[in-house]
């Protein structure tokens, strides 16, 4: 018996020829085709579970296991040669098997669908990529929390609504992306150990009618655990949405930092230079020195959160089980890999090679930065927060009506304000006094920065990577 | 020193006045008043804190701590009065405390910011909107596994890409919907645990200079710990996209579940009838009856996902730290929670109250539904799946070419197919039959499916809400 | 016959009590009340409309319109009383018609449903809702185009990739945004054309059957035509996409506007001072004046870009005509408009108002960016561009490398680069000869720019507002 | 002068490597050479211009058009060898132009900047873009309509909240999306109209120094205008916004045709079969034949909304002019151009070869689908609406307490409801006759569709593609 379209999968009942244009748009093999390594692992374990349930032989069973390592090595050495109809990744592998070893590879698919199967397919792979990038991320964390600790006594002013607020250390600012990057790290842990779990065994929809063992199965392909509703696990996506959420979010933390460098980078600023290997330069003005790494750190993010938003809106608008609007998935969760793949390597990179200018950091702390500390001043004389605030601006005025900066003025400008001030408010004005305040831990003081370092190489040194 | 906003928290410093739209435009008040409580709350905390660091005396502390509670006590009552220059809450609740206490009020927010406290506030707000969810829930899952365990007998057509595919029950397709649930659950549990920290004692950016012990002020919260750097202390809002994308993927599924019941509800499948109560009609057609409580589930999830999506776009245009951008934050939060509340609470309705029609249901089980038992029949007698799925594709074939249905086929019918085909394969067309095959858990057989209710009220039996 | 929801418009068939929590989730009283006007105007014209076809007498006709404009009145002076049963304002509105004329009331919905009946008064609603944007729009563009006028003489450094790039003029900055909200201002103009029809007469989806004047009555209501499918016009939500989208790029380069000013009223550039009125301070550091305007003009774009994507995917996820899903298109609706009154009011009040610093940004310009005029000196002598860029590149290395500036070399230094320097280089660091060179249309030499000034001008003259 | 990076445009300055991994992040080559054509048009009007301009002789321009023509027949030929640094489509025509005709290559780009040479290759390629995706467009309504006016006659039930509300035409359905189509066809007729300017002369940002005559330049390369402002002209994705926007509205337009579609195929409606050509198999079950083209066209139509939110967050995050992040906007718009062509390619295709099964859509009308009809009835006897509405629901409701359909009542069972219902009653149950009287405009009598079918056909004759 044979048809136009004998080598698809489904193939015993259509009679009419399909569209060529509607061939490409249905088919996924030119991306799906990244799989063929799990689709190939999954399909030698159910080959060994049908085995253990009776529908295979002992020689069936190791033929078609050498048969499929077979057609693995093709696809390893770029040899596999795609059909015509080879329209997915599990059809063009299952062809080829059959060529290899003839008919007995029709038995691999005994009481499996490609619904479980590319359920299965994605969820080890993610489970690759998911390793890969924790330790991407731990090799970012590991270099920031190094330059956090070797330049622990640069200041440099911090900043809220981009105005100059209170003197900080440099590494204060380092570290305090490298707690969004360990919030991300959890979460990837907790999302990845969700999607660990074996949907193989759910059939098309109904389930496995051939007493299989599931969990030996799963724990073969080395799951977790298995799915426990057939429906549900069919077309499960939530560890997709979960990832491209969570890379989403991680994206924006790296999108806010590259914007504070690009700031830090401008001749206005002029905190860092950025190493020529994460420059560009421009091809009509020789003198421009371009952060481009950090742009494209912060533009991608942009197209990873649409990646995440096209996928959910495909998902929202499809009934109960598997729909082929599902195929969407696949793309969405190669590219951002991808893309967070080479944008984790590059703001390593950047980091790693960032030379820093520790005169201009300092030279942009200015006296009126302490105008809190001018009120802290009152409030340790007594006088209520709020009233102290009221004079530090008072003085901050003062300043300004006088021209000049906020320490240029005498204790007789400050007695003007307040009788409050004596003497010893004009010790006020030295930033690493300043700094050295705020020894709450989390603060900036030199204590609690190495604190927070500490505890943060305590962490990375337990990670098991 | 008088201005004309002297009752904002940072008015000492400005001569000029406001424009009344931008002032309009500026006030969170209307929204993040719903803060009242953690807002008074977090002050109470913080007052007992600096009272312990030395900075209030007794008597200080119990006076504002005092002040505080009527201060709540008349937003509890709703005799607060809001005043024109009020801007946000904290703003309010601090001005009406110096009028209810006088100047000592003004020692409240020594070593503190509007940056820590409305981060503490919306963590305290947050807390409890995540437990309320939580046991919303779960009431909705537990009238799903109620409705799944009294009605497991029932059969109806499983559906893949909106086709009739394999008999299931009824209970399987409710159950699939719970474990998703339960993954949202799951998901809750962590971010909200992840958000239980504390970031009070970071100041506007650099920290707290009183020696504070933050640790006894976030155990005094009931936080489990405390933030670890000031910098990201004050503009972590990662709970808060935490939040938007779970709801956006709860909302999903239940746009899902609202999608397939809206579907059942129709003439034209029949299998199920919505309460009155959660239907309404046509001010044209008398004789229409509308799930618009479905389609209200569903047409929120947009809503909500858009709410995600906005504020991650705001979150992703900002440098580090405090940026006014982020005031975005809280009508998101308001919002998707107030919708989710309706939106479970609905839901639990309409499925407490849904009529079935068994009869219906099992009348749209069809014969050529079983085509893969008759695949399966052939596998059993030895025949290799694919060529047995092609067997069973030529006797849909000729059904169709007979225009019968495939149980009306003859033995004689078959035999033309295939050899194989023996006197029992006339005994298949049976739908109890088909769906007791699928006995591997996950599947729905009624051992599996009693299975996976009995695993799930167990989990449910062990939460501590 | 009555019943429980006696004055709901489909009142006469259901027997089962509501949920109080699915009536509040159901109900779009609370905001589509706004449009009471619409739906009165509407109401009024609709009941001369079907007068015409003979099915109203005079008097009825007469008392109905009456009977709206009371009706309207109570609305607008706020004694309007919304009853526990009016879930929309077109339930509200008939309620109350009843209670004031009787049941000739009940003879208004003839041949009418709310499906058309909402479509026209969100249609109306819009018409408003653009031309009061139009106009705020052009207010702005005014504004920014008189700054424009009167300080085109002001250089400023002119960025790429945050880098100074070439010396430019303030005004060409400032015309920049004028083109992008001149293109706003155009998109608004087509998007609201578009949406000027008619769908009354459309009825709940198989059209009208009382041989009303569809034209007549869309004349009526100053609609430019009728709807031509009833199907689409009772769901069609183009014209909110389209707004929606439309509002969501006009807001994104309203951000980056927004952006840029933030960037520039920083201490590190120093080129503008918002005013007082569009700033506001720390509650916690007293020196600070922060631009909260422009962070919530920044921040706001997130949020109205998130209604966009909220509805869309709303409106994705429905089969055809009318469902109830439709609903949250007036929220979305509501919220970006009003938002975008504040934003465009706020824009043009702090651009309005900003100081500007002509010496900062005069010594923001540095000789490098005058780099590119150096390889122009040697393409104006022949040598190929490519080649001139990399001498000039040499030169700026060579200026590093003697740690001066690049006007510091000596015509000595350049000769070693190149021989075909000669004296009159010397003559190039000069800032307005630089600028005076780009004198095609668009460039930034006075004349340029006073010719985009200039045609701007002659637009904004030319429009009816 | 040699450096490692010596064929890159910015070649002069650098002297560091660059990371492999940055290089591959950086490189835009691997989609932007699909702009081959489009580079190699606009820099051979370039050549002219500048020529024109005095900056290159007859010769040397000659030489640098035939030079351009070589490199863009290599492309055209599949000949064209990429090499290491070729980063852009930009880097490497200009590389391979100089190998071929020498150093006068490198007075190309004299004046101009990769950021106007982008800008202008972009708008040149969106430029066909839009005009192939309107010819796609046109065809698939032209098939829509003449499926229309063939099958005129057909009646089906129409739906509100997917419950059956009134009989209509199966082609006034079909229209209903056709009009959609044509809002869209009238879109992208405006936004492409508003792309079509020339940004070329606009520099890196400041303009073009060499008197070029801008407008001969655009003339030269068929734009309608040339752009006003070089800052804005270097940085406007406008177009590509507007593209996205367009495209995702126009995507959901479809995306709810296919869920009609796939709905009207399911067995329970019952009312089309899809042609095998856009139809598959299951890999499970033989007698499946799934939607598969419908559900991708629904499916595609989230990813392509994705692509529109990715790129709208990544250009709301930046500052003025040309930032790197702004290289997003090209394979956005490349992967949505594809993906569209391959909608409204299979949209027009299945529509074309769709059988539909007219009984089964005549059987899913049912009596109480004119319970409107039955208080029109009442209507046209005197009764108010409302009253009538109420009376017909009556009937509704004793039809549902005697288990009959309503057009089994009696007229005695009509005279208890009310005593106007008279003899005539009984004729009302008839299809035909309810649909005829849909005549106003936009309804769905046979003369209403035929004027719409005929309005649409006009159209489509008059327009010029």
């Amino acid at each position: 018996m044979t048809t136009p379209e004998g080598n698809k999968l489904w193939g015993g009942r259509f009679t009419g020829a399909t569209d060529p244009v509607m061939e490409r748009y249905n088919q996924s093999l030119p991306y799906d085709k990244r799989m063929w390594r799990e689709d190939v692992e999954g399909s030698k374990a159910y080959a060994r579970c049908i085995h253990r349930a009776g529908l295979l032989t002992e020689g069936e069973m190791v033929d078609i296991v050498k048969g499929l390592d077979k057609v693995g090595e093709e696809w390893s050495s770029g040899v596999f040669v795609v059909q015509k109809g080879d329209e997915d990744i599990h059809t063009a592998n299952e062809r080829r098997l059959k060529e290899l070893i003839g008919d007995v590879a029709g038995k691999l698919h005994t009481g499996r669908s490609r619904n479980d199967q590319v359920a299965v397919d994605m969820r080890l792979w993610f489970r690759n990529a998911a390793s890969s990038l924790k330790s991407r991320l731990v090799d970012l964390m590991r270099v920031m929390v190094q330059r956090a600790e070797s330049e622990v006594k640069v200041l440099m002013p911090g900043y809220t609504h981009l105005q100059r607020a209170q003197p900080i250390r440099w590494s204060h600012w380092i570290m305090s992306y490298v707690w969004m990057l360990r919030r991300d790290y959890e979460r990837l842990v907790q999302l990845s150990d969700r999607s660990n779990i074996s949907p193989l065994g759910s059939g098309a929809i109904a389930g496995n009618p051939f007493n299989i063992d599931r969990v030996t199965l799963a724990t073969d392909l080395k799951f977790s655990s298995v799915t426990d509703n057939s429906l549900d696990a069919v077309s499960d996506r939530d560890f997709i949405v979960e990832f491209l959420s969570w890379a989403s979010l991680m994206s924006i933390h790296l999108s806010r930092w590259a914007e504070d460098l690009i700031l830090y980078s401008s001749k206005e600023f002029g905190f860092v230079t950025l190493s020529d290997a994460y420059s560009t330069g421009s091809s009509l003005m020789p003198q421009k020195k371009n952060s481009d790494s950090l742009e494209l750190i912060r533009g991608k993010s942009g197209t990873i959160f649409g990646r995440c938003c096209g996928f959910m809106m495909t998902l929202k608008g499809i009934p109960s089980t598997y729909n082929k609007d599902l195929q969407e998935d696949k793309e969405a969760m190669f590219d951002v890999y991808d893309t967070l793949e080479g944008t984790l390597q590059v703001a390593t990179g950047v980091i790693t090679t960032l030379k820093i200018h520790e005169e201009a950091m300092r030279a942009a702390l200015s006296p009126d930065m302490l105008a809190t500390d001018l009120a802290y001043y009152l409030v340790r004389k007594g006088v209520p927060f709020r009233t102290a605030h009221g004079l530090s601006g008072g003085c901050v005025a003062l300043a300004e009506t006088k021209r000049c900066t906020i320490d240029k003025l005498t204790l007789e400008d400050f007695k003007t304000v307040s009788c409050m001030f004596e003497k010893d408010v004009l010790e006020i004005w030295n930033y690493e006094t300043s700094v050295s305040q705020y020894k709450a831990y989390g603060g900036t003081a030199l204590s609690s920065v190495q604190e927070q370092i500490h505890n943060m190489l305590n962490w990375l040194s337990e990670l098991r990577i």
